[in-house]
């Protein structure tokens, strides 16, 4: 099964968590063991799980970003956004979440987040959902 | 079949090498043709595949992470761990490996590492073994 | 289905495309809905998803990470080669990409590269192609 979630990002960067909207299409499955593919088909964005209780630690990870790519460097790609490519390949473009009991199996402070790095833009996330 | 793994680190950073704990599962299960998936259920660890034979390899690797991302560098986040979460997303949670004849298909010279970044603690990784 | 594909690289550093090997070995299997794991078997080598369209894309990638790590920083290993194993772990080694109508779902712009991190060298690139 796969099915494409519609992000609307508001900044430059930001992160946009997608957890819920992915374990809802889990739910819609009807799959209860499986693998969760979670793939952006974006050059200028990512997927990464990290905290989502305390916004301060995304906050953290875009300013650390932010700080080892800066947006201006001398960059030979003439659009302005070498550093969303970057930032792109390092966080990368994919991950792959355990489905166990119907259920994303995350730890405990773990969410899925939509990595912008060069909005505000229209983005889509494909997900595919595989049971055993 | 999924399996939990149990690593105890002994340092707040670390790479614990558990490349012959995933070959015992695949082992146990008697799958010889599928994928393994590895994954990490916490927000400041992570997992890589990276040189397994010379020591000196991952003390470089994590040498560098803390230049690029130093404990203490104006993070707003109040737990002092804000540099683990950022490590965490840039080496990522999950990795996937492909199994042939019974064995992960490594190349000669990789291992997959556990890498604690806020440590010493009981952690745990998810294994997940699918046959084709 | 497993198959390897061979990658001749030139220089020290460089991403080569090779989003048309993989798409050709999923036209050879003949399966239309499925998962594409791509594989690097080397620890100074990685996979990344990123733009093909602009060559200045990769070159930009290719600079800051050298920037950001050093061919020559104090590194413990004695091969001179650090720089490529720390790159290799940042990138990552594996990536996942579904298939549907028997092609990869890649986004407009995407490519998929191997990134050479210590060549010029022959390598190899495990692909493993499985139907739903």
């Amino acid at each position: 099964m796969i099915r494409h979630l519609n992000v609307r990002t508001s900044k430059r960067t930001e992160f946009v968590d997608i957890t819920q909207d992915i374990q809802a299409l889990i739910d819609d499955s009807g799959i209860k063991e499986g693998v969760c593919y979670v793939y952006v088909p974006h050059t200028t964005a990512a997927v990464t799980i990290n905290e989502g209780a305390d916004p301060s630690v995304k906050r953290d990870i875009l300013m650390m970003l932010e700080k080892l790519v800066p947006e201006r460097a001398g960059y030979a790609h003439m659009e302005g956004n070498s550093d969303a490519h970057i930032k792109s390949s390092l966080i990368g473009a994919s991950e792959v979440i355990i489905i166990e009991g119907g259920r994303l199996q995350l730890g405990t402070w773990q969410s899925v987040f939509f990595c912008e790095f060069d909005g505000p833009r229209h983005r889509r996330v494909v997900i595919k959902i595989v049971g055993d």
